[in-house]
């Protein structure tokens, strides 16, 4: 089996061998075994759901692929509403032709991410379709967590919180369109693909006042920040002075005229805390690699409610607006 | 708005405008309406939770369109593991360019069928990719339901058990082949796109021994009888001469040199129920108008066990073997 074909696709028994061959090897668990037409799942008090399809082209990129970003992308939004990811379905919708060995490097990339926070897959969905109705592959993966804090939502925000950062802005963002511009870089940068539920299940296990988690996908920092600036009818103030962004970053932004608090971030999330647990959580995350440069960004207030203002190191400010107009297509 | 722009997919403004007016238009629900990064959802005791990607060509035909058949074929496998639908995730990719009112009629559509079962979308997700990265679109639903029988599996079915189809074979599988190779009929015949839960739940409620259920999508009645054959380690034993299909499907298989018992079906189920619950069974599954000339087609024995075994009605006997090859692409 060196490439996809319909037949894989088309229910009966290739495509059977193409389940045992490369999903249940993988994803091995014995819910997904037994799954018939669905998965049977024992599940306790409320649940979190969500769903989201990944089209990113490039579908390998530095730091990551399609199926990585699959996993770390479902699994996050459980995390950020505070819930521990447990069950999560995977349907893949390849083209014709696809390579067999590039279809398992994704696979094989999903399962290393699931191990990260111990989700598991447990039922699943292959079409094939022909050869041009579709660019290479798309994954939709949706998941099922276990809500740890009921406390946690982008309505709970109160002015004098603090807005802390677990990272480095516009990583994946300024990574994809590096790729697809042909923008060769001596540096190391790479997307910041990532699953964040350790983190997060640290700050949930710590009992710290945390209002809101939020990962900095689609649309970036400024989307973020607006949604909670709207929901809670807050003003979110944000020192452009704090807000780290790498050189690379900023270099590509300069170049083709981009914004980096609008570039999608696939690792990246934004807490909301009460002043009083700053220093605890920022204590928290940086017990993790992959926010071990946390910060704080900025505080909450009611200067203008359902704005976000941004203070310039120069001591001007302007409204950091919700993102408009193309933005990037497929980035995740 | 009158086409699908890529700003519709990219987590700005333009996003948030397309979910208010389409998806929290139609789809319109509380718990979809207060989800964040994710739905909040209470369920009790096992569930069952399945996913399913669309990618039908063409997307409108007759008998139900993309929207329908998301519905449909995600609430089907629910229903079939005998657990009432309570809450799907949908999931639009959709191509640059797309009509938005036929983005709307099919979301409404969706809604429509959603009625059915009583199921709700409560939680989603949009993609908009280049011109040319998708033919038109594609729509990933993933459920989640409450199982109202841990009974019902393809491995309980038993030497002398009963094996009922709900209506006639191969109507989505014809109607899809006929549009695409131009074939006009003069006939209504159209897809059989429908929710069976109502049936389902009817003979649940009826307490009959009813042993597994399954839906003859991708694959057809071939591949659910081997599998059931394979599972339960019995013999399936099926008189041709019982089976129902019409007259236009029998038209087309002849035309087109294919074999009705591997064409798709998308509301068509077969059901294994123990003997002496047959005639009960039937007399429910008839109170519905989709499976009002539901037929016993067969028995299952200890002849040959893990096959199907096709009876002809000139005596001979064959082997109905598990679908093979290319069959065909974008049916469902």
């Amino acid at each position: 089996m060196k490439y996809i074909q319909l037949s894989h696709g088309g229910g009966g028994e290739e495509t059977n061998d193409l389940i045992s061959d490369l999903f249940y090897k993988y994803f091995n668990n014995e819910i997904l075994l037994k799954a018939e037409d669905a998965a049977v799942l024992e599940v306790e008090n409320k649940i979190a759901f969500t769903t989201d399809s990944f089209t990113v082209s490039p579908i390998f990129f530095k730091g990551g692929n399609i199926g990585k970003l699959a996993i770390a992308g479902t699994v996050n939004d459980l995390a950020m509403m505070g819930a521990k990811p447990l069950y999560l379905s995977s349907s893949f919708i390849i083209e014709e032709g696809f390579s067999f060995s590039e279809l398992e490097t994704i696979v094989i990339s999903m399962r290393d991410e699931l191990a990260k926070s111990g989700a598991k897959i447990v039922c699943g969905d292959t079409k094939v379709v022909p050869k041009g109705s579709l660019d290479q592959i798309f994954i939709n993966t949706t998941g099922i967590g276990e809500l740890k804090s009921t406390e946690i939502s982008a309505h709970n925000i109160k002015e004098g919180d603090s807005i802390l950062i677990s990272r480095d802005l516009g990583r994946h963002g300024a990574t994809i369109l590096a790729a697809r511009e042909g923008i060769e870089l001596v540096s190391d940068l790479g997307s910041d693909c990532e699953t964040l539920w350790p983190a997060v299940e640290a700050l949930v296990e710590a009992k710290l006042n945390v209002k809101a988690f939020r990962d900095a996908t689609r649309g970036g920092l400024a989307a973020v920040l607006n949604e909670w600036a709207q929901s809670s009818e807050v003003c979110i103030e944000i020192n452009e002075n704090l807000l780290p962004i790498c050189d690379e970053v900023k270099g590509i932004c300069e170049i083709l005229g981009f914004d980096a608090y609008d570039f999608a971030n696939e690792g990246t999330f934004i807490i909301a805390v009460a002043a009083e647990d700053e220093e605890k959580a920022l204590e928290v995350l940086k017990r993790f690699d992959f926010s071990s440069n946390a910060v704080c960004i900025g505080t909450v207030s009611s200067e203008r409610p359902k704005k976000v203002i941004l203070h310039s190191p120069w001591g001007s400010r302007r409204y950091l607006e919700l993102p408009k107009g193309e933005l990037l297509p497929r980035i995740c």
